[in-house]
């Protein structure tokens, strides 16, 4: 099939390495790449650079063929892939093996109805893991089967220029026995915007020499056999994106919360003046915390970000003139987001640059950088526990993400969360503040600050009972302070008794607001 | 006072800068450095380097004049200091704050009966955290009033040569306005072993060019502000160490499926012929593991090791010829060990580095060395989270430690633990696995591989459900295999038909093994 096409003035400027034009070949030429039972690695960081054409002509073969259940896949991506992409493969019931995190409503109910064998991990962790071959265990010389690799360009020594991600890609090719490249046309080019490092295994690997968000310490391609890639494929699909979650009154009181804590630390000296790089998650919170500081409710001046994803708000944050750089593994804007990036190009261009995941997330330099940590959870307890995967202690939403690589490593850590969430039936239902957390994900010795609309419980060098009476205090939601203070004082008074006070729990009943919220729909109960 | 006194022969040897001898004082002529609410740092790391003889002062000044309780102090140590000092300093009632891990009967009791304010934290962290201020914020200027720092000599320039262990010495000496120093001429100096580099605050902070254990990268002594140094002290305390707990049937079980294991990992390809460096925690385990390699139980030579603490079963591991080369922040021997260690002191010297807790344990060096992680966990629960810190969810016994640095880092990440523990009324009444941890200080995303003296669950790659069904069947003990295996396999039928199913759990009754244990002495349960 290869080599019968004739490529598109478009693809002929964008891949440079004329050869590699010979492999040029239409998607639905390549199912044969794809045997039941494949390990597959795409490329792909929160739904952007996530390969579109050769997934989605393997779902209409299946779909057509009536395949459903008899072509699964083991499907390793950086972070989530394309929703639109992943939901079908999953309804279609070819996703078999799937980490390390995901986003979409299909994949979530495969996951949980125990048809997807999902893991998460931390995202800094998982492209090396994959590497080390503790993934592919059972497969031949421990590799994966095929790479799908979306790319902006291919330059003259075959090497593979990203999109808007850049992920896992490195390690997936290092990886791979087979390389698939949908080269995006219709995108413009992020050609310069990355720096590329490949990941050496021990005793062989070195230090990260990055002492500022803007060092670059590697190469704007990642290096490629040309050989081991099997075809090109042109593709002209967006990057399909949401609108950002709009700020609304809760969130804009949680991030006047921690602009004033943030404020405060640069008076007491224990921040400067242009605070530390900052990381912030996804959702309204983080973009109002990110807003804040854009429409200049404190008076920081030449911030740094280091992050894993950047979204809108940094966007408003750089057209503020307060931020001066800003690195991540992935732009993740909005279309309208998007829209305003490319037609200012040129002005954000030098002030930005895309790292691998291992490089975005790694603790190395999260800690050297003494970056500020911001995340929000599905859950804190009352001694500074959070869960950010698990409804329930069961439910998966979408995984871990990289909230424990910052979390664990930054110089503050702050979960950032509306002190309720609504049930079903009750506009406050949902206690966001818990006596146990139904499943951890951060310990209570990662995290410094919880802040919610009610206040901010700074539990730096407090002792667990401290650290409950404050969170309690400034956090929880008016309607389950009462219960929560009950909670831990009757614990307290038996623990103490029994000589087992530092952390004071009552099993027996730790759970009782969660059982209670499925059983009545919400988590206000009479008693413990 | 000072200046009074006439040093020593034995003191002026170790004390190289004579001006400082002008400040040499008793023990009993400090107490006015400590009022009380002082905070107050020691050197001293897993009860080895610590001082003795200013704080014995202290505790016989308030013994003596009855002052228990109205002498309290903020303690901050690396990790455990002499458990016979800080044990007296507990029963006086002298310890109203304390981190970040401590050993002994009597800091326990005040812990867990609500007298002393304990919280444990990353070792790697502690020190930083330190230095941040973000433990002495209502202090004034952040900073600690006093340090106490037993040394094994003081250089021409004013600076300590610590003694068995360098902990947080580095970042209490930068942290603390006064500075005593407890020269110790009893014991043989340490001089040369130790590898110092102090502690940056970002954005200033710089990476740490270790790329093997034996790599030097900075002086072998901590550099000190001689005009802080208020008084020295001759000491002539030994360290108190117990003997070591000895192997047993089950040890050596755990330990035989671990040594297969990393054979295993060598054939697949997975690991290096001489496996990658070992750390290794405390107990009867962690010995029988490093003894099974020294008896040659697998065919391992050249091995290194990079850890936190090392313990006799190393000298055995050195005098086999297996070991190159080790480096940690302390070396706590038994009594015997230190014999040993001080006889052939000639030939253990050069395959030795001592450093800073921030370095033994930091993520960026344990990742990019690929170390071996191996701990032992007071619980490890199905879907792989394990408790280090606290029974029952309550009750503290040492804290952390650096349990999780290791364990988040490793490239290997292994708890080993026995299937059991007795019970005070049934000699397995205690199960090591059980369906949820009642308190977690690892995640799911930590650890890879959970080994008993049944077997081995290698969980990597693995959905949480398919761990649970390989940690029930390869590591619980048969008394508790059929009553984990229910709670699985309701918990799973009952979350799979809701669409929870991804981790599944019941929370009504998670923790009724705990519940239990306290209600009948033993966690066999009938039911769920």
């Amino acid at each position: 099939m290869s080599g019968s096409m004739i490529a598109s003035a478009a693809l002929k400027a964008r891949v440079r390495r004329p050869a590699l034009l010979s492999k040029l070949c239409k998607a639905e030429d390549l199912i044969h790449h794809f045997p039941n039972g494949a390990y597959i690695g795409w490329s792909g960081f929160t739904g952007v650079g996530a390969p579109k054409l050769v997934p989605m002509a393997l779902a209409d073969h299946v779909e057509k063929n009536k395949l459903e259940g008899q072509l699964r896949y083991s499907l390793f991506v950086g972070a989530s892939s394309g929703a639109e992409v992943e939901n079908r493969w999953a309804k279609l019931d070819m996703i078999e093996r799937r980490t390390p995190h995901q986003v979409g409503k299909e994949i979530a109910k495969g996951i949980n109805n125990g048809k997807i064998k999902f893991f998460d991990k931390h995202l800094s962790m998982f492209p090396v893991d994959l590497l080390y071959g503790f993934y592919t265990m059972d497969r031949p010389k421990n590799r994966l089967d095929v790479a799908v690799i979306e790319a902006s360009a291919i330059t003259e020594e075959g090497g593979i220029i990203c999109g808007a991600s850049v992920g896992a890609s490195p390690e997936i090719i290092q990886m791979a026995d087979k390389i698939i490249i949908e080269v995006n046309t219709l995108l413009p080019s992020f050609e310069g915007l990355h720096d590329i490092t490949m990941t050496d295994l021990p005793p062989r690997r070195k230090p990260y020499l990055i002492m500022s968000p803007d060092d670059r310490i590697g190469t704007p391609h990642i290096p490629v056999d040309p050989d081991r890639i099997v075809a090109i494929v042109e593709s002209r699909l967006p990057d399909v994106t949401n609108d950002n979650a709009p700020e609304d009154a809760t969130s804009q009181a949680v991030a006047d919360n921690l602009i004033e804590f943030l404020q405060h630390e640069v008076k007491m000296g224990r921040l400067p003046a242009n605070l530390l790089p900052l990381q912030s998650g996804i959702g309204n919170i983080a973009n109002a915390v990110i807003g804040g500081l854009a429409k200049g409710k404190a008076s920081f001046s030449n911030l740094t970000v280091w992050t894993e994803v950047l979204q809108d708000s940094f966007l408003d944050l750089f057209d503020s003139g307060h931020l001066n750089f800003a690195t991540a593994t992935s732009v993740r804007f909005s279309p309208d987001g998007f829209k305003r990036f490319y037609k200012d190009w040129d002005r954000y261009y030098d002030k930005l640059i895309l790292r691998p995941q291992t490089v975005s997330n790694h603790p190395e330099i999260i800690r050297r950088l003494g970056v500020i940590g911001m995340n929000t959870p599905v859950e804190v307890d009352i001694y500074a526990h959070a869960n950010s995967t698990n409804v329930s202690g069961s439910r998966m939403l979408n995984g871990l993400g990289g909230s424990a690589d910052f979390l664990r490593n930054a110089k503050i850590s702050i979960m950032h969360t509306p002190s309720v969430r609504p049930s079903k039936t009750d506009p406050t239902g949902v206690s966001c503040i818990v006596p146990m957390c139904s499943h951890v994900d951060q310990t209570e010795h990662d995290l410094d600050v919880i802040v919610t609309e009610q206040g901010l419980a700074d539990v730096r060098g407090l002792s667990p009972r401290e650290r409950a009476r404050v969170i309690i205090n400034k956090c929880a939601h008016p309607d389950y302070k009462p219960q929560l203070m009950d909670y831990f004082e009757t614990a307290e008074r038996i623990c103490l008794k029994k000589g087992w006070g530092h952390q004071p729990h009552m099993l027996n009943t730790v759970f009782k607001m969660h059982t209670e919220l499925e059983r009545t729909g919400t988590m206000k109960i009479d008693s413990w």
